[in-house]
């Protein structure tokens, strides 16, 4: 409107658009086909070989509609019948949160199933990799994803958690099990592991091949925000935990949860060793910097550690070494391929190693900050679990 | 753009339309809230004690946005920033699904949780209701809600399944429990009962109240289609079974994954007692029907029947009502109060009663076609079981 002739030019780039920028500057695959994460019976989004991914909405009387993803708008464009049809430059393979725009209005995909991160509700899409099969869903013997309540003092409030208990958790009521308490990311939250993150089906699959041994994980909000109507306090997106502060609020209000909260509830309420031996903490991102804090301050309590995309962990980090030593078994530390950090965390696993502590790096091949990553860690990291 | 004049109208709309709508025909409560279903750290949408329902869009360059609930349009009104509000005429008391509209395309609302219905996920939201207590999430003990798979033969697939087991499970290996096998609608999966029918919570609490015996339900999806790529034979909106088949496809396919595999499963993998007495089988629209067409037809396997919003049932529809009067021990029948079923379930309950099985109508006060129906519903049914 502020612009009158805008409309003969947006009408024209309808008509020529599409097949001239297509062939000129941007030539693509045409196999496109739907992805897990499209709603069964919904033709789109779907997702090429190369990665881009395509979004189709019919909004007869709009005048832009943009794919909104990996920081990225890109223009759809309209035909005659009102439908809006685009795509994305290719993008790594892995989850990625979208969102599609509306004439200035940011809203979901109606054919995206939905998925919790970037603090909100709202649409993911799966980019296709080659080996999507140790989280498929198979004929093996199944594991429960349980989803319960309790009350933690820490918050005075009733809180939601997932529990994993491996298959056949139900039959031999003799048989007890270790512990991961497993974290999510900023901007997440406790659905995020067993939703986006498939723990369920990755365990299953280890579980059934015999290349894990059976535990129970636990997934709780690491958001955790006690104060008076507040947000949890995070640190801003890229930012590392403060240098000059070990234990800073986003971790120490959650650290207050877990032990005097959580880790009771799971031990009174589930078949569980209750030992440090038997307890493993990981994270991604900030899930796996509160759990280097956490275990800092506690290594009394955890013997396994997992840092996903959380950055490095080096026995320097430690004031008593000689206290933390005999007591951590493994720290693994990994990242996507295509994160800064991949580069630092072999030099830092090869240090836990001279001081007689296992220390596992692992970089997910051609994987960015996303879930992709965090799965293929979850699975190298759960086969070094208790063993 | 067809009329050129149509901005001048709208823009005149924006500036005066809103108060002017308001203050002749369409006085409006300022007391909205955001409400259950809003996302935490949203503000829209949001509700008012009329039972209006208020959605919020920025959308700068739109033209035209609505909100789509109840089958019916209401335009939003946009201000100076972009921002679009406008609010709905009250709705029922319960559970509603809708969408919003920008430019013709028809989203999920960026503020809302997302639920399965309608035949895809997206936008519901709760109007509060007074008796929104017995499914509120409480300091009592609090049972699981399990996601698992099983293999079934009769699909030839790995499917999802959710399952309820009562507070304590875990705690005596001994103990055995019975189980109701319980149905979603049409459109509708088995996240159902799990998400926005609360079955957790309202049996948490009824069995915190010493209300009702404790049992498992088992929660699957009974738009079964075993056919290659079709979608389920189900009856049009608002179409009752046919009169002259007894067991149509919808409930056919169903009935053969419930038999050979569902019951299977949940018998060799959880603490149940296998028999008729302690076997119930329930469900809301479609899933009654469904339950009255699977009973009739196996009535040596289920003792206690629940159709909620799903027609009548009568002893005058069995066949050989010697062979089904032993083995059955309840009928129960439900609508909301605004449904046109409500008036005819109370002579088919005494119509049971008359005959030796108790025969239970139960109309929910003031609500339609919708969850808050069925809640209610599963709240009567559930103290009625097994006892």
């Amino acid at each position: 409107m502020k612009h009158p002739h805008a409309w003969l030019i947006i009408a024209g780039a309808m008509l020529f658009g599409s097949t001239l920028a297509q062939v000129a500057t941007n030539p693509v695959k045409d196999d496109f086909k739907p992805t897990m994460t499209t709603q069964q019976g919904k033709k789109y989004p779907q997702v090429n070989s190369e990665g881009r991914v395509r979004v189709q909405l019919a909004a007869p009387q709009a005048n832009k509609v943009q794919l909104d993803i990996g920081a990225v708008k890109y223009d759809l464009v309209k035909d005659e019948q009102g439908v809006w049809t685009g795509e994305s430059a290719p993008q790594d393979v892995g989850f990625h949160y979208y969102q599609l725009n509306v004439d200035g209005a940011s809203v979901p995909d109606p054919g995206s199933l939905y998925y919790y991160g970037a603090g909100r509700w709202g649409s993911g899409i799966e980019v296709p990799s080659e080996d999507m099969d140790f989280f498929a869903l198979k004929d093996v013997p199944h594991g429960q994803l349980v989803e319960t309540y309790y009350y933690a003092k820490s918050s005075s409030s009733n809180r939601r958690v997932y529990i994993y208990l491996p298959p056949g958790y139900d039959k031999d009521p003799s048989q007890k099990y270790p512990v991961l308490y497993l974290q999510h990311g900023m901007g997440e939250n406790e659905t995020g592991w067993g939703s986006q993150g498939y723990t369920a089906l990755i365990m299953d699959n280890l579980l059934a091949e015999g290349k894990a041994k059976p535990f129970i994980i636990v997934m709780e909000n690491s958001s955790v925000n006690f104060g008076p109507g507040g947000r949890p306090a995070r640190p801003a997106p890229g930012q590392a935990a403060p240098a000059n502060q070990e234990r800073p609020n986003f971790a120490a209000e959650f650290e207050r949860l877990l032990l005097n909260d959580l880790i009771p509830f799971v031990e009174a309420n589930y078949r569980v060793i209750p030992n440090q031996a038997n307890r493993a903490m990981a994270g991604l991102s900030m899930g796996g910097m509160q759990t280097r804090l956490i275990v800092m301050a506690n290594p009394s309590l955890f013997s396994h550690i997992g840092m996903f995309s959380s950055g490095t962990f080096t026995p320097t980090d430690i004031k008593d070494i000689d206290a933390f030593k005999p007591s951590v078994k493994l720290v693994f530390m990994s990242f996507g391929g295509r994160e800064r950090g991949a580069s630092r965390i072999g030099e830092a696993a090869e240090a836990w190693n001279q001081i007689g502590i296992k220390g596992v790096a692992y970089v997910s091949p051609e994987t960015a900050h996303e879930w992709h990553s965090w799965r293929r860690s979850l699975y190298q990291f759960a086969q070094l679990l208790f063993k």
